[in-house]
């Protein structure tokens, strides 16, 4: 590194010292010891005392290997990875999300390595290995004596993994798999930490005397702690992406490269020394889903990741909306920038949701460490799994969007890289591809909706199925839409009910569409389903929309102190009245609106968005995120690199915000 | 530069040298033979034979010098400038737009520094400058001799430009006025070319004797040919911004700097050597007004930097889309991405937009070039004020909006540099800030909208005026409202009608709203806007959808080719359905949609998105922009700095575009 250490110091202001508020703690959830350690790890720690803008990508890579093994050495680090290696741990998961939330705000690219090095590496090793697996390959992880990467995505096959065609052939005679890359579509390809690391999860056919067993996951050594690669291993840098500097991504290329037998992961498969495949599951695409299943709380990672990039966008945003100066009333002084209606609205919404997010991924994390403690396979839990796939694309959609508004709203300071925002946008940009197409994720939802019905019914037969839940929904249905009632479109219980309706509505109704095409007009099931994906797509961003408002719904519920109940129903009651905004033409289309209560909706949104603007800066200061995490001098955090570009810290516009 | 010329150069397939389509040729228009010129001064130039991810801000600022020396030294450029220096030079805007879209096709940081230098720099001397002054500071530039900047915007004073703080006072013993900066918030800044540029073009309040003339524009001198700063003179380099690398923006600082009397600009306003001001425009309003006229045609250049932005994004996201293949019906070949339905819907809305938004900057252009030629004052001009303000609003939001698509569409392959499609969204990011913020361009567009209603009507009081406008207009209203036919929602004449009803009616209910709260409740006049602003936002959309909708329809029916007419038509009309669609809650509202038809034009956007995606491929063909300038080996343009990266061009799936 060649920049001083005097050039890339913030200075810390001291107000980080104070005492958390009650809704800042409850923010947190039920971790918040653990993110308050993060939090001074990370405010004390040398790495994160500067920023990475306008760094070479080498420069950038470094610092990003810096940070990382900062964070993987802090005591509390090590205990908790050594916790993953153990099973059935209570709440691990939440405090996975807690921890992956900060070291995000502090760094995308750090939180992002972290989440290839100890999430899919160590997600696959502990996830698909015998102990003495989860021992040789995870443990000198947490020991921070190697690290490793996860090789699934192919150049021909990014969405549709199935159809992966890296090869693992056995070889009895030397008790050997040769992993080959047998053509251009093959090369794992995206391949973060592959420049760096040392062994890789592989994901590749396993084939035995010239029959596939399917894709199974092996471990690979990439190269050795001195970098010198594995003979048959080709690794090519893909260098320059629009985000994520820090995160090396690159193509592996495998020539026939020998790795003992005991390097496939064996809890899903095994082959014995004379060639023998078993497994515990028998279905091959089953078996397949339950390996997928050690993906499920990465994805679920992912949400976080963009709740952090929106929670820094509102932060900066917010405090220069409230710093600002611009345009008046004639001969007065110009007005703060958040008084200009638009920009309320263009901000509010998205804080409402950041907290919707907040609430729904806690609930999410929650579910999932219930399921792994009772030891389901997660891949079974269609709830679980149409929940996180939605929250996957929702999120890193709503992130995106908040962060545009975030841009725009702070105008030509907004485009400044000391600013923050821009170096957000880019590092989340890929959140709606990795770890599944936000497309493909809303078709997982629907799949997982059905599915889930098709169990509840005890019924496989898909055609039967689809005309027995049409029916069977339509007693729901009706309650939703007779529980409707012009004058209460301003309480929760009514945009809980529309939100709820529009799901059943556009359930049945995609029911009724696939059943005519597939069963009446026998269409080629993947025609008829590409034929309704607007429709599919729609269907699962209604679910997920009901779940956020439910959930915060809930927590606002459970709230304990009276203030911060009143303040967190104010912005459940945006959220509820954004998401009706929104859809409020398909309302109309259905009559649930009425063109008078459309407009009340409107009205209620401008006016929910004017009453919380002010106390949108106690929100965001609760958000606690250390000054060294937000950077920003519009935001009041004093950055030597650009001195000029300061502004103060806003003032609180009222001392108490009460009611 | 220390990249290695083999390194950089991108292969020129021999396509380019092939004879344009009768479409191509129609979507260039009038000054064709100029573009063509200009595509072969690009694909000829060694400096854009390269990309410039990756580099370095210095390398990457070396760059655009070298890239802004070449264009500028083209015979054609340097005979083009000089007609700048002249009056009323028929199509000379529409010639310069066309040019710029090229420049920016190649690279935007010097299509934004030559709109700096030339359209900026050179349209303020131009402009407001005797012939003596422009033959002084403007001739030398079209020579190549220095480069200017145009120093506006101050930290206080973004949006709200009037209120600029920094000074010229004239002191008449020495005939020199003092140019000083009297406060941190009077610093010019996010001055392009600054930390390059000679001259800049200063706005400051023009003081004599301790009264302000209001601004005025001030040659104030910078830096010598060497470097040498003038004495007085400081520049703060900004340094990183999220795009536009290749433009070096900062502070101007100025210290009681002394310039001779004749560096004011004089068209609009003079001072004796004795001090006496003198000016052919009475009214301080009026006369910035004017001298903002300058602005104008850099306002639809920003609209033209857009499109070359949206085209070069769709050109390669299209191509990409009808080559990579994923997913498809059981047991059978892939099907290419662009047969998703979710695929086509996303990209199809936006190439339609692209081409209405040509058309209608061709339109504008024209406007502009006409009002030039018969002297008018822009700034006069209602119509072309709002038809400019609102385009750039409209386009520079809808190419953000179709480059995020185009990024999403392109998954992973979308998120590497070498695709070109990163670089454009970080590049065209601020397009929505500067040259005006699109919010307040909007307000413009109304406030324009107003005026022009105002000088038809020959009443100068608002508020009578409002409530005349509000009655004179519904007659018209209900003609549209009656036009209204259930069976005709696929018919551009419907789709017409509907955009304008929209904006009527939604003048027509602003006005009334302002007037109740201006004249009956007494409201201040900031605070009765504010409360609306957004309707305005809506409104002024409303506007410029209309105009572009119009003006798609007319391009299509002068088209000359039978084929390309009949395949304008489908994208006209797509255009029309995803402007009603996308506001038809609003249609609901107002009953001018029944459900029934709303849902119409859902049917109608998928199935018109549908039919064009594979036509899609020749427009994007069409739109000849050289492969030197598309550069992404997902388009089928090999790039040696990512090999790995290339895709073969699509084959067309159709080999006539017949219907």
């Amino acid at each position: 590194m060649d920049i001083s250490q005097q050039e890339r110091t913030y200075e810390t202001p001291m107000a980080d010292k104070s005492t958390p508020s009650s809704l800042a703690r409850y923010l947190d959830g039920e971790f918040w010891e653990t993110k308050d350690h993060i939090r001074e790890e990370i405010s004390q720690g040398e790495p994160f005392r500067t920023s990475s803008y306008g760094l070479t990508l080498d420069q950038n890579r470094d610092l990003t290997v810096e940070r990382l093994e900062y964070i993987l050495t802090r005591p509390l680090m090590r205990h908790h990875l050594k916790d993953q290696m153990k099973e059935k741990q209570p709440g691990f998961i939440a405090k996975s999300l807690g921890i992956t939330e900060l070291i995000c705000s502090a760094d995308m690219s750090t939180g992002v390595k972290l989440g290839v090095v100890c999430g899919l590496f160590g997600g696959a090793v502990t996830n698909l290995g015998s102990p003495g697996q989860k021992k040789k390959w995870y443990l000198p992880v947490t020991d921070s004596e190697f690290t490793g990467m996860f090789a699934m995505t192919e150049r021909g096959h990014g969405s549709n993994v199935r159809g992966i065609l890296t090869e693992a052939c056995y070889e009895p005679s030397t008790q050997e798999f040769i992993i080959h890359t047998p053509c251009e579509d093959a090369q794992k390809m995206y391949i973060g930490n592959s420049m760096k690391g040392n062994y890789a999860s592989v994901f590749a056919q396993l084939i035995i005397n010239g029959d596939s067993q399917g894709p199974h996951c092996f471990i690979v050594p990439i190269r050795d702690r001195h970098g010198v690669m594995n003979p048959g291993v080709t690794a090519i840098d893909m260098k320059h992406k629009e985000g994520l500097h820090g995160v090396d991504n690159g193509i592996l290329i495998f020539d026939n490269v020998r790795i003992p037998r005991t390097n496939l992961l064996s809890k899903f498969g095994c082959v014995s020394a004379d060639g023998l495949y078993s497994s515990p599951v028998q279905n091959k695409s089953k078996r397949f889903n339950a390996m997928l299943a050690a993906l499920t709380p990465t994805r679920l990672g992912l949400t976080v990741q963009a709740i952090a990039a929106m929670k820094l966008g509102l932060i900066i945003a917010v405090r220069y909306s409230h710093s600002r100066r611009q345009f008046g009333p004639k001969d007065q002084q110009e007005v703060k920038i958040i008084e200009h209606q638009t920009q309320y609205l263009r901000l509010m919404p998205h804080l409402a949701a950041a907290l919707a997010l907040t609430f729904t991924t806690r609930f999410a994390a929650c579910m999932m460490d219930h399921a792994l403690c009772k030891g389901e396979v997660l891949q079974n839990n269609s709830s679980l799994q149409a929940l996180v796939a939605g929250l996957k694309a929702y999120s890193t959609w709503e992130n995106l969007a908040c962060l545009q508004e975030c841009r725009e709203c702070t105008g030509g300071m907004g485009f400044m890289m000391e600013n923050r925002i821009p170096a957000l946008k880019c590092d989340s940009d890929v959140f709606v591809t990795f770890e599944g197409d936000n497309v493909v994720m809303l078709q997982v939802v629907v799949k997982e909706l059905m599915t889930q019905f098709t169990r509840q019914l005890g019924n496989s037969v898909v055609g039967g199925l689809i005309k027995t839940w049409t029916s069977s929904v339509s007693d729901r249905l009706r309650t939703s839409f007779l529980g409707f009632n012009v004058d209460t479109v301003g309480d929760l219980s009514f945009l809980l009910k529309a939100v709820s309706y529009r799901e059943r509505v556009l359930q049945r109704s995609l029911a009724t569409r696939l059943y005519n095409k597939v069963e009446k007009k026998r269409e080629e099931f993947f025609d008829a389903w590409n034929s309704c994906l607007h429709h599919v797509t729609g269907l699962a961003l209604a679910h997920i929309h009901r779940v956020t408002l439910e959930q915060f719904a809930l927590a606002v519920q459970e709230c304990p102190v009276e203030e911060d109940h009143t303040l967190l129903t104010k912005f459940c009651l945006l959220h509820g009245t954004s998401l009706v905004y929104q859809e409020r033409a398909w309302y109309l289309e259905h009559h649930y609106l009425t063109p008078t209560t459309s407009r009340q909706i409107r009205t209620q949104l401008l006016e929910l968005c004017r009453s919380v603007k002010d106390e949108a800066l106690k929100v965001v200061s609760d958000f606690n995120v250390p000054s060294c995490c937000i950077q920003a001098p519009i935001a009041g955090v004093a950055n030597p690199r650009a001195e000029w570009a300061f502004y103060s810290a806003p003032e609180h516009p009222i001392t108490a915000s009460k009611l």
